[in-house]
């Protein structure tokens, strides 16, 4: 019995990404960790700093010893011997001492900041003078002033940049637990597609999607594993279908633009086991046909044949549903776009979201978003876009000079 | 003989980039080719596409055969057959002759545009209803509309997003030529820094510049190789950046915040063969310090110790040489910061480039720049940073709400 199924609106869809969550996790020496999503949370298993330390080459002193110090007044310390790095100090420094203390060194008992080197003048071996004050933790890291002993110092969900890879470096954590990366399976469907190292005939195109496709999947932190390309008919796309939702957690079905397609496409996702159509057809414009449903737990899209199309259907629907599956958390997921100023009037119709392909560009001290107008057949025009606007669904259009948020490709 | 030496501009430090250029190139199978520089023009050998193709399903004529058309007045037209995807149509035409034409399918001699399909009606097998005129080239991708034979569809020096692997599949391109990525030398120095994997003492710091510096460099296209850390004496350092420069093409030695080891750094570049220092002390903050030398072709960095100096250093100075390096082309490197608000007044020194690290916040409309103030020793200003905005050189601070731009970290 065929279904009778009504656009969802793109709030709605984005919701079931709730539905998918991610499964499996596996342990990463940190230097591979770049970049994946860590899956527990790490907490401090001391202070970091675990000591009181320099920021300066100068004399650590009790602050109080320097008050009233000043260029024309200068204070006079006994230096009690000096701070060698990576060794605790073998003394203590009592009010009216000090001891020279190189970046990095350890304060020594009694201290509790340092005076630059540039303030201070040695008199000889045992003394010097110094020419201002200091605040009690001046020129000094506390210990645990970065982290304290117990805090989480970063939570599941958080990708891993070059700057969480040092903090974990800091707490020595060299296995490091990241979620499973999901596994995509890509099919591209279509009579006319052919692969890439065949000559197409007249009529037939190289295959594309897949290739964009699987880029957009790698960037996204999922791996993607092309099927191939598959006939226009029934018992080849469920073959394929079948066999793709198998051995993936994700499977994206591109082509299909051409109205017999999409009906193969949900004829055959009701013969599939465990399936459910959640989506058919969402008010954006280009990817208004886009088709979602779960099968077995596992994500399937059936997405427009044409390549732009294709791509930013991704970017705004797909992507979130592999971020989901990776274990991105929703936290850090509102990626903001770059505000911009549009360069045109733009027409939209009403009743639809429509996505327009931009370049930026820099001019009178302002960021502009410039729109790439052509048909969504054509590569080109993402090839010279950096970004994509929204129009959104209740606007005849935008003005010139309004200011966009641009979403890079 | 030491030389005396100047802060150099930020502006004439980034000059040096052109005299360090990609050398190498290697050739890369499309789907490792995501993320990798071009290192040759590409050029259409054939027209993309090759044929006049339908973008909807509908019927395909010669656009004056509707001209007229209306809901109350329907063209009529005789359907002379049916368009095939994949295969070039076995027949002509004619003026008032029609066929039907899926998305995707070939134009037939004598066509020039499509009517969609919701504005005809089929009376019988061989003719239909047109209730709406078309436009020459409407519904409709030319040949050679996407790229024209003999053009250059991809410079060399241009990344290759999914975009871009998706043009190079639709000209069969499977080996791609790339320009290798630059091998980069990381040492860290310090006698208070130990390995990951070790316990520190009091004293002592575990080594975090490895790992971030290593995550940058792979995040700018480079090959990260860990040389370890490097006691800080004369003998040790001069060893291993002898080996670090013998196996890179660049290397990176942070640490040495404390005065001794600048002047050690400075005594090895003097006596390292075809060595000359191009640059010692940039007049930014954090990061004065830093020295540039290049060493037989290759490029010495020497960077701060505290970890988010050697960041920030790295992404205002290193990476652009990397980057050139690695092929980056330079007229796409200008990569946009993003537009935002200052959420509070920020004090500056005149006379240097203050870089502060932001978190970007989105309230009341606006993406705002919130400053994350904190020593540059630590790491957890890092992590709570989304981007860097830079207080110009002669400015004495920035103003709560005006414009700035961040750039991603």
């Amino acid at each position: 019995m065929k279904e009778f199924f009504q656009v969802t609106p793109l709030e709605r869809v984005l919701e079931y990404t709730t539905e998918f969550a991610a499964t499996g996790t596996e342990t990463v020496s940190l230097t591979e960790a770049l970049d994946r999503i860590l899956a527990k949370d790490v907490i401090a298993d001391q202070n970091l700093p675990e000591f009181a330390r320099s920021v300066v080459d100068g004399y650590v002193v009790k602050a109080a010893s320097t008050f009233g110090a000043t260029e024309s007044n200068p204070g006079y310390l006994t230096v009690k011997g000096e701070v060698f790095m990576g060794r605790p100090p073998d003394f203590a420094v009592g009010p009216g001492e000090t001891a020279y203390i190189p970046t990095g060194g350890m304060l020594p008992t009694g201290t509790d900041s340092v005076v630059m080197i540039e303030h201070t003048e040695k008199l000889d071996d045992h003394a010097i003078e110094v020419f201002k004050s200091v605040a009690p933790g001046q020129n000094v890291i506390l210990a645990g002033e970065d982290f304290k002993e117990s805090e989480t110092i970063l939570a599941a969900g958080n990708r891993i940049r070059p700057q969480e890879a040092g903090l974990l470096a800091a707490f020595g954590v060299r296995s490091v637990p990241v979620f499973n990366k999901p596994r995509v399976g890509i099919i591209s469907t279509g009579d006319e597609i052919v692969p890439i190292d065949q000559t197409p005939s007249f009529g037939q195109l190289r295959d594309i999607n897949s290739y964009t496709l699987s880029g957009l999947v790698t960037k996204s932190g999922g791996i993607p594993v092309m099927f191939g390309i598959v006939k226009d008919d029934y018992e080849s796309l469920f073959t394929r279908c079948s066999q793709a939702l198998e051995e993936s957690d994700a499977v994206l079905l591109s082509g299909g633009s051409s109205m017999g397609t999409r009906d193969l496409t949900v004829e055959i996702l009701s013969r599939l086991p465990h399936s459910k159509i959640l989506v058919h057809g969402i008010p954006i414009s280009p990817g208004k046909p886009t088709i979602l449903a779960q099968v077995g737990g596992k994500i399937f899209w059936g997405l427009p044949g044409h390549v732009v199309s294709a791509m930013i259907v991704f970017v705004v629907v797909v992507r979130p549903f592999l971020e989901s599956l990776a274990g991105f958390s929703q936290s850090r997921k509102g990626a903001f776009g770059i505000p911009a100023k549009l360069t045109r009037n733009l027409a939209s119709a009403q009743g639809r979201v429509d996505y327009i392909r931009v370049r930026l560009l820099q001019k009178e001290g302002s960021l502009w978003a410039d729109p790439i107008l052509g048909k969504s057949g054509l590569i080109h025009t993402m090839v010279k876009a950096d970004g994509l606007i929204a129009i959104p669904m209740n606007t005849e259009g935008l003005d010139e000079g309004v200011q966009v948020e641009v979403f890079p490709v």
